[in-house]
């Protein structure tokens, strides 16, 4: 997908940094026109959250009926308070994204899906890392709670998928990846409700 | 915004990894239950991207008319590999938001905008990062190129922001915060159509 431009000749990787979550990989590049440059990017140190270089995450537009979808208030230690967002977590190794979604909906929603689509495939911050997570649509929800990693018990919020406005309107509200999955999915379910009436 | 639960108290906290753009950080925190565990979070390391300790970051939905958005292909090195987005960069140390907006703008699409309001403020992974990015609108744009640090002159594309079905549809086009902007846009405009033709 270059449109235009030949991708840049590596000329040398390292690794300059890491943590038990985080690596640090060191590139220099050069460019189709002789211009060099050196990037930092992150990569996963095994199980991380860096780089998504294991199984990869999901994230799920969990709707307990066809106007609403559940959203969590977790602790988010980069901000060092509670952030309202998706349910997400890391693919298991071995584990398919279908399993990994339904899992964590129900360790963090205590809620099972009998459905359970893809909706889209997010990057974080393409230019220095290689994070993806696959959002999920989950419908026809059933109580089921499993034992998560967290804390503590997860508050679980209802809110009309419609009203995004609102939900951008509060403080806690702001990860770009869950506003993203949000749009989506009520755009889809808009066309859904369009093709239906019409056919 | 604790809704529930009071925030964690920091046992203890100190610095893992250090890169020139990243630097890690472990926490060791005390949950109101009792329950006690270790989060890694990224911090930037001076002018880093990781935390966006220092002034922040400006991502940029620029209209050259009420219909289409600048796009830029850029070298994602965390994918190596050329990614669709929008204009974005950090914000210079003393820099206010709009000047830092337009000279991204001028750097990246060789176009300044007359107008330059706020649109949303987007966070990238609340869990583990600090950062945060001003999304701005600009329209009223005019030709001016300023000289920034890109290894190659950027590739910029319209697109009818009507139209994001089609940019999801695309291989390289994935940034969570750029759809997250690009729908935030498109339904600001919406409304300010609506509001027009009532009124």
């Amino acid at each position: 997908t270059g449109v235009g431009h030949p991708k840049p000749h590596l000329l040398s990787r390292r690794e300059v940094a890491r943590s038990r979550l985080f690596a640090v990989e060191e590139l220099e590049l050069r460019f189709a026109n002789g211009a060099e440059r050196t990037f930092e990017r992150l990569t996963g140190s095994g199980n991380g959250h860096g780089g998504g270089g294991g199984g990869g995450a999901v994230m799920i537009v969990a709707m307990p009926d066809p106007e609403h979808v559940l959203l969590i208030h977790e602790y988010a230690a980069g901000f060092d308070d509670y952030a309202l967002t998706l349910p997400k977590g890391l693919i298991d190794p071995g584990e398919d994204i279908v399993s990994a979604a339904n899992r964590e909906l129900m360790e963090e929603c205590g809620m099972g899906a009998q459905r359970i689509e893809p909706l889209v495939e997010l990057s974080l911050a393409p230019n220095y890392m290689s994070h993806r997570i696959h959002v999920m649509l989950a419908t026809d929800l059933y109580e089921k709670r499993l034992p998560g990693d967290e804390p503590e018990p997860l508050i679980v919020e209802r809110h009309p998928i419609e009203d995004i406005a609102s939900l951008l309107a509060r403080e806690d509200f702001h990860e770009g990846r869950a506003i993203a999955a949000l749009f989506i999915a009520r755009d889809r379910l808009r066309s859904e409700r369009t093709h239906e009436q019409w056919w």
